[in-house]
């Protein structure tokens, strides 16, 4: 139907006839002439329409005067070089002289124009306008040659591409399952697959090597701007390896993604940093360190002091008392200070005291009177304060202290723009093997039931639960945690030793994961693997915040579909076929 | 943890150390001598352990006599010649002498062993046994290579690989939907997608240009061999094109793929034929064209004979009489044409008639006697009967007559081993656009309720709904429809009138559909498109008649997962979360 794309004719081309296709982006008149913007995914270039002698011209003058915007069009003309040049665009020393226009679909006036941003409800009902729009073409395409460059390399390397199904068992990542009736079973459900984490495991131990898969997985949690129901990760598995064959791997294919993709040269090698390392220093296992500020311990500093919360803490065997210098903080408000105390409060605090060291150099502080005076001094000293900063102090329990300092240490960066600009990846290795949930009075997994200890023996992990290592490790990027992955467990009774620490049963266990522990009986090899979250290092690489604006058809915050009105109600006698009906409030 | 593959060591080896991992696939002691053949993914290599003067020999020889069937181990040796060469092997002119045999992992005994192939249940139960079988991975590596090659090929011309919603709305492709409880939404549901149809033309209206998706659909419709509850199809679309450009562009991909992946070149161009000829010739539309026997009509030849049957027919104006002739047939008993007559009956055959022409030249036949001698010969000559042939005759309404001859041809044919070597590829066209279903009194749509019908005309397709032609398409191979698609309707008075004619309301259509009609109003442009069927086609590279041999985690025809046990109950708190309950078999 067409000779060239619009945003690709050129002056090579000046003197030819072409077929074009595309939207009308502008229409004008001008003292008799017609011009239009003819749009497709390549770009736009000018239509011209004027008054001749030539056969037809009345028919293209009529046609080129009824064009409205975003009307659908096929054009035929003549290239030839444009009188006022447009630099603007990359056809900008063109033009096409009309000789036939085609009105190929006529389109009513638009709810909002493609130059316009209109609210993201809107954009989400009218999806396929908003994705006309340049920037989303751009933002999109962008994550269309981050997949295709991950499967190239992958593809390179040896590594199968394998489906593994998404109508699956309830899986136990520890999120909500979604659930669907199987109809030839009437009571059964399948679930929607959390991650191929077991498929991939199974995978190894058939005998495939190295798999890889551009998953879709399935989390039924709260959403936020950075969840969706369902979400894509880059799922990979390898047998017969150790951590570094796997991190060294998929930090090259990182690093040359990123290079290939949008033209970045990541570090080489990414810095490494214990899980512990990341929470003294940064208060986070994702660390941002595009942000050069870092957390000082003070327990030393403060436990002869008066202050009793301070005190409290600094003798409590899991206290932590931790400060954050802001450079050039001394200038807060007293309001600006409450509202860092708020929003550390979001993140755990109690309270946040501080210290501020004017440019006169005189202290002020609410918790200098609990300190000597040369005490005050050493721990203004010991926090790195100087003429015009502030200091912040927390102290709680060492989770929560990290949590809410880690917390303030983002905003205060982001805030006084201390971010710098570029890339900061880095592995965090060497994460606990449990946590211990005091609600529940278990142990939970920091990754997942499959993840291998650091240690092989199974009396030593046992007595030594709490404080144990796991052999799991994070991509961290810009604060993002954009890759998590393990050695797994590849011996039956590790499995059931880990399963037992983590509270599940034997009999649950072998309902639950009875296939995994026979399989791992059969000469099951040591395995591991990573994944990556797609929407996350799309968006990254996009630039934008949003990974909805790097999925194509996003679901809300509430969890709804705004172009095709999903999820919507069933008709009772579709429900009756797979067994099921719906409960009223009153009934649950 | 290793140096090399087992299957890749060979004679430029000789004389290096390297490290192995692997399955024990056999072991053996002979005369003091240990030999275990260690296997992975590239193949088998001999390994020996043998008495010598070296240190940690002792260790090594017992290590080695310890070893069982499809332990995991790692093996560091020294390649040398092989005393006896094993032709049956890519490495058997070498052996890797052991000097370290390390146990990975110990495997119990097994259910069965790798040579072997048990039934289909156990395969499934303990897939990741199954999978390590040669030929298995043989087969699914095949797969990987097709969906790889499709890919490459797609890249590089300019496709945009785009993932669409797994959760959505109900879809309207006719067969049933597996749904989804929506938890925040109480009482809707999201639906599995059947295809992503709509949203593909949606990303056409959007500005995608070309679009391609490797997308899990889902029907939860009766398992056949063939059937799974989700199957993976090559989808794609294509803006502003006609007819051809898609076909034109598709025959040459997969004719690029089929060389690429398993090195047949197929016909080029393929053959094209439209849904009237093939029907009339082959009593199909995916016609199996390796068979070379045709029906043939013999409405003229018998509507003046004694025989009802054929003269109610000929004289019904949606009447088919039709004959096939069977070379050799002749031989057949009356028990041979008694089950083609079963056959025939489980298409919708009331009765078979037959002629025999034996080698002598006599005739033999139920319905001789209703025809004059001369018209008999005339028929027996039309349908081309030669000595030792038979010819089978079918009378009933033109659909079921081409059914059960067009069933018959394919049973004849395989039985008689008429089928022909090599790969027989066919564009089936010009389908009509509605099919009569007499049970619903109603039209139904022949491909999907999107498929734009030849005419532009809306009056005319509505007074000549019956005969109307749709812009569908079909690819076929050795009598499987591979692929199948249509240039779409992009009016949305035209779509408003389809789904008229299909019986679909104005309040219907909107409720299901506004999205799409709204979207047509927006300068949608022309365009098309089609899907192919990655697991058949996978199976027919592969050599297999099964799809599940190139599924990884296949479900049976009761739609469970042998291995995890899917599908499965789940806890009433699990299902009060998502408002539903099972409905016990009596409140149906």
């Amino acid at each position: 139907m067409r000779s060239h794309f619009c945003g690709l004719v050129d002056e090579s081309m000046i003197g030819q006839t072409v077929t074009l296709c595309g939207w009308a982006d502008v229409a004008r008149n001008l003292g008799g002439l017609c011009f239009i913007d003819l749009r497709d995914h390549e770009g736009i270039v000018q239509i011209v329409a004027e008054p001749s002698e030539a056969e037809g011209n009345a028919e293209v003058l009529a046609a080129a005067a009824a064009v409205g915007y975003e009307d659908c069009l096929r054009v035929t003309g003549t290239v030839r070089r444009r009188a006022s040049v447009n630099t603007k665009i990359r056809t900008g020393q063109v033009e096409v002289l009309a000789t036939r226009i085609e009105l190929l679909n006529k389109a009513q006036p638009l709810p909002f124009h493609a130059h316009e941003n209109p609210g993201e409800d809107i954009r989400l009902k009218y999806r396929y306008l908003d994705l006309r729009r340049p920037e989303m073409q751009r933002m999109m395409r962008t994550r269309i040659r981050l997949v295709q460059a991950l499967r190239r390399w992958l593809d390179a390397r040896g590594f199968q591409d394998i489906e593994t199904p998404i109508l699956t068992k309830a899986t136990p990542e520890g999120a909500r399952d979604f659930l669907v009736p199987a109809r030839l079973h009437p009571g059964e459900f399948y679930a929607l697959p959390q991650s191929p984490q077991l498929f991939k495991q199974i995978l190894m131990m058939a005998g495939f090597d190295r798999y890889y898969q551009i998953a879709r997985c399935f989390r039924d949690e709260a959403l936020r701007a950075d969840r969706q129901l369902e979400f894509t990760q880059l799922d990979m598995e390898f047998a017969w390896v150790e951590e570094r064959d796997v991190q060294d791997s998929v930090e090259r294919m990182i690093r040359d993604v990123f290079r290939e993709v949008i033209g970045v040269e990541l570090d080489d090698p990414f810095p490494r940093m214990t899980y512990a390392e990341a929470m003294r220093r940064y208060g986070s296992d994702k660390p941002d360190l595009r942000i050069e500020l870092e957390l000082v311990d003070v327990v030393e500093l403060v436990k002869d002091s008066q202050f009793k919360v301070f005190t409290d803490w600094a003798s409590h065997a899991d206290g932590r008392v931790a400060a954050l210098r802001v450079p050039g903080g001394a200038a807060f408000s007293r309001k600006q200070i409450d509202d860092y105390g708020a929003h550390a409060g979001k993140f755990g605090a109690k309270g946040l005291a501080w210290i501020k060291l004017g440019e006169d150099g005189a202290f002020s502080s609410p918790i200098q009177k609990f300190f000597e005076p040369a005490a005050f001094e050493a721990l203004a000293t010991a926090v790195g304060l100087q003429k015009g900063d502030i200091a912040f102090f927390g102290a709680g329990t060492y989770k929560v202290v990290s949590d809410f300092m880690g917390a303030l240490r983002l905003k205060v960066g982001k805030d006084l723009g201390l971010v710098q600009e570029g890339w900061k990846p880095l592995w965090v290795t060497d994460f606990p093997m449990f946590e211990w949930d005091d609600e529940q009075q278990r142990f939970v997994a920091l990754h997942h039931p499959f993840t291998a200890p650091a240690v092989d023996d199974i009396a030593g992990l046992k007595a030594n639960a709490r404080t144990a290592v796991s052999r799991g490790y994070d991509m961290v990027l810009n604060g993002n945690e954009i890759g998590g992955g393990s050695i797994r467990i590849h011996r039956p009774d590790m499995q059931r030793a880990v399963f037992e620490l983590l509270g599940i049963g034997a009999a649950e266990a072998e309902a639950k994961f009875g296939f995994l522990l026979d399989a791992l009986k059969y000469g099951a090899p040591p395995h591991g693997g990573i994944a990556f979250g797609i929407d996350r290092i799309a968006a990254l690489m996009a630039g934008t915040d949003s990974i909805r604006d790097v999925i194509a058809f996003p679901k809300t915050t509430t969890a709804q579909c705004l172009m095709t009105g999903a999820p919507s109600p069933v008709p009772e006698q579709q429900l009756a076929e797979v067994h099921v009906r719906v409960v009223a409030k009153t009934q649950e």
